[in-house]
């Protein structure tokens, strides 16, 4: 398909991202071409807007950035099956290598070769996007563009709130940013207990209580481990979801975990943690999981279960959503916390 | 505490049971005596009821049967530390021996010298009953003692559903008996993304409904493999649930699972069952588990958790209530199948 | 590569099969040609070699049959990355379609698409063979041959074995034919504490023995549930091992399996089984495991590891080697059970 | 049982101990007297021994120490069932509540009111000891006195390997002191592929390696991290055991564990570590498990199970054996490192 289509390009090393008129992609025999009609801000493209260290060391502009979307597919090459032109779908976003110890043992997503969409390859902040056949998720038709739109970043809460079981038991969730709300409303939608919501900001607390946070706790107004051991009669909660990345709240989270409990984490530290290793992890025996991605695919089928489910609370999470010439009011939401998950409409 | 107490005896070996006036049972000193504040009419109480062959075999009358219930300690023996006068509380009803290989692994529930109370023991169709303490279970006092009274079947349901993963599958319960009906509840509270719900009794598929299934499917009206290949896109379900214990039923279970699904099994089949283990367990490379009990106390944490998260739809499977004296009703709604859950209060 | 070799044909739909010079297979674009250096009998290969009712109904003469082979790459497709001329190989043989929920989720053994090479392919029989890259599996080059070629089947022992744990257990193996006496080895390797071999063949147990049989009960002359019970101090076995197929035999396997055991099912019964479920499955809490092929690839890994590991005594199983173009004393030794495993020597 | 015994009393707070005549321990009812035959050092007691920070903190001298041995009943408590005089016993070290949520969970060994013998009560360095009944742990008769004394320690390598897969899968064992030495022969019994033992004494690596380390390295002369990347053709290991509770060590470990691995950590740092949580745990995806004392009873059937495969070499692992009375010299080998395991004999 030739033409011309409007983008999001991280057009520079520095702050800021310009949208402009850029050819629609071309696609090769096994890729497939995508009209977007959903496209949702990741903290990961927040990194590559604001441009901070991580994102000068790995991206390379200019480039469409973007990753998560719903789309319906107009144009298939000539290897690709399974995929039809009128589908709508939604992508993984790690492209893998497929024969390392990793691909051929069911963890994928841990590939040591991982590429992913949007910060190695051309992104999705745009009206098109052209990907490989193995990567992109057909979504059922009754599923609205913008919640399709949001399975991705859904699927990464989907694989830490399922690392280990959570029906019947009480989980913390630290860090109430857009992934960790969703931790809140996937926990509660599969069985748990008691889902207390951790964070330092009270807007993100209000959201997690209508997706259906037990209790608030605001981590700079009380002590967070001290108020987890009231409401668990001293004996700590069973699951620890470490969404914040922030050294203390880790610290934290080890704390307030009962013995034999899960400590799950997804929160991305900028720095090394110091912890106390005896008492927090040995003589508690509990279990740290370490969560990137999604497994591929089986956290997809989850979430798309969970979703049909009808009791998972998305739509509260999604605070806002913009025409994508309007991505810098999304960004600047981003950046000051005051919003759930953003999502941008190309059309 | 002495005196004299109402009790539903089973009081000879025939079909009936007759409400007397008997003893308030004595304790010894690691027992407990707790005032009965509702009780529960199971399938197996309709067994000794009815006087059905497994009966004749296992029960010795006269005695008082029962064993589903939720009460208030009244007194406790010299020896009893952790339960105290006041506690609200149930029982775990499997009174095991403490040292076999099972107890001793976490498996106490299929300890091989099992004792059952109300089949093997004195039960809990009165006013009072006493138990070891070991067995009791403390209650939540905001639980009403009506729901309280449902945690032992209801664990039955949670420790089938729970056998392995439920979240974003799509699931099939086989039979919909008062247990069924809760296996419905659980799945759904425990994020299935479809329940649907089998049995050939049009009045337990409406509660079904209620509880929350996907969709019914009446097995005498319709081919029910043939309708869950419709409604899994012919992929089959990811987990049976097999509460009916019928020889047919279960084969269609087998049949309707999908390759590498689950089926566990908690219906008793009175005679052998013939399975097709080379086209439905081998080649699909299924997994089956035998469920009998509650994990000891596992079970009871996770629904004690789950009532908590009020996401278990469990009042509407409790259709009928009744005082103590009137048992006769709901044994009779027990043996026609016009009822869910039964429950007789004895005050 | 052009030219003619040598291959056993099973030339007509009948019993037997025929040594011919056929022309050496071409590859596609994702294939390889591989050089047979050693090709090992399975089970499969006798029911098409006798013509039983399974064969007539699924293969279609002439063709080249055989799939568990070792050799030498000589010639890769234009496409085929990872794999190069000189690696020496062995292969998969379930050829999966990549895009059902089986495939996408891990459990691309029990692809509802599955072709077989060898059976629904041609197969390995032969001095060459072409296969999908996809399906090569790369062997450390110091493993000789005719071990390498018996990691297929191999693979199927030790998915069985590890279906669930094993170190320190109690394990009865039912059933010696190739499979069975590979799942003794393994099952030894892994840690068993006990490792009792059952057959109705004296030669076969003898082998048992020499694999790593702690005991072997011969179920003809003795009562081999009895027997179990009096080596476990009236417990039961924690793991039986399915590898008969034999109705009668996989009855005494759930007799012989205690509470809160394993049975992992491997071998195929050809007609229905009829099962004590109440009291051999539900009442017991039993896990139950349908187990086919291998683990794509995480058994390849393992089954490798195992070997590397230097604890599996695999080389008194095999008990014959013979060149190719006498295939025909193989088949015979395998059909009247007078074996372990027989290698073909194609050079 | 009346008289005096000898026995090793740590007499004040400071380094040491002495030998001393002292009461034969009198049981109460629910325990047992056990003539001690063989009794063996553990790293806990050259802590106490040697008067550290920990030891001051928290034992009260004038007691007798020591938690591991094997020995023979001598008398029962009235109320003690299932063990009798004559028995060969050992013992599980933590004496637990019963009613806690871990203790009602399979979690027993990581109870919180856990008091260990030998440390918080009298211990068993001594001609008799006296324990409760639950505690007691029966031993095969055909199991050496020495070697059954080390079933506790033992039984802390066996949860540790044990705590994953580790069948077919490359292990590194971090720190060769007594219990990473059992590590060793553990994994190697449970079919690991590769056993890499890591330590700074080259005498502990010289009994690794007969042990059954397939390759040594020295930390202190070799890279560790790159020198397990050479083995591991640049992947990592599967799993790592982290025995040596040493800062730099630990952070090794988790450089050289492999996407997806496993770290299980029985070490005891004396200070906090620090950690590269994004890039060592969540990028990598791996499990991290912390494992004290033993799963009560799973892995002592474990340990029993794997003493008799007759496979893990732990004859080797005893290095010396002293009698009661020469305690001081096994200390000092303890404190220098220049042993394996140390056994005393009271006799």
């Amino acid at each position: 398909m030739n033409g011309k289509m409007k983008a999001i390009v991280k057009d520079r090393p520095g702050p800021g991202a310009r949208l402009e008129e850029v050819d629609i992609p071309s696609i090769k025999e096994n890729e497939v071409l995508i009209k977007v009609e959903a496209t949702s801000i990741c903290g990961t493209d927040v990194h590559i807007y604001a441009w901070d260290a991580w994102a000068e060391s790995r991206v390379h502009p200019p480039y469409v950035f973007g990753h998560e979307f719903a789309g319906t597919v107009v144009e298939v090459g000539s290897q690709v099956q399974h995929v039809k032109v009128g589908d709508q779908v939604s992508a993984e976003t790690h492209i893998v290598c497929g024969t390392c110890p990793q691909c051929r043992t069911g963890k994928a997503h841990i590939c040591q070769q991982t590429k992913i969409i949007g910060v190695d390859t051309t992104g999705c902040f745009a009206e098109y996007v052209a990907l490989p056949a193995a990567n992109v998720w057909k979504n059922d038709p009754a599923l609205p563009f913008h919640i399709a739109s949001i399975q991705e970043p859904l699927g990464n809460a989907v694989q830490t709130v399922l690392s280990g079981p959570v029906a019947g038991k009480t989980v913390a969730v630290v860090g109430c940013g857009p992934i960790g709300l969703m931790a809140v409303a996937v926990a509660k939608a599969c069985g748990a207990a008691q889902v207390y919501a951790l964070d330092v900001n009270d807007y993100r607390l209000q959201i997690a209580e209508k997706a259906g946070a037990s209790a608030l706790i605001n981590s700079v107004k009380e002590d967070p481990v001290q108020k987890i051991m009231e409401l668990t009669d001293h004996a700590g909660v069973d699951v620890v979801l470490e969404m914040s990345g922030h050294p203390v709240a880790i610290k934290q989270g080890f704390r307030m975990v009962t013995n034999g409990g899960r400590v799950s984490m997804l929160g991305l530290p900028t720095r090394n943690v110091e912890l106390d290793i005896t008492n927090d992890i040995v003589f508690k025996g509990i279990q740290v999981h370490g969560i990137t991605g999604r497994l591929m695919y089986e956290t997809w089928y989850q979430t798309a279960g969970l979703l049909q489910s009808g009791r998972v609370n998305v739509e509260e999470i999604i605070t806002h959503r913009f025409p994508l010439d309007q991505f810098e009011q999304g960004f600047e939401l981003m950046m000051n916390g005051k919003c759930g998950k953003v999502v941008l409409i190309p059309a």
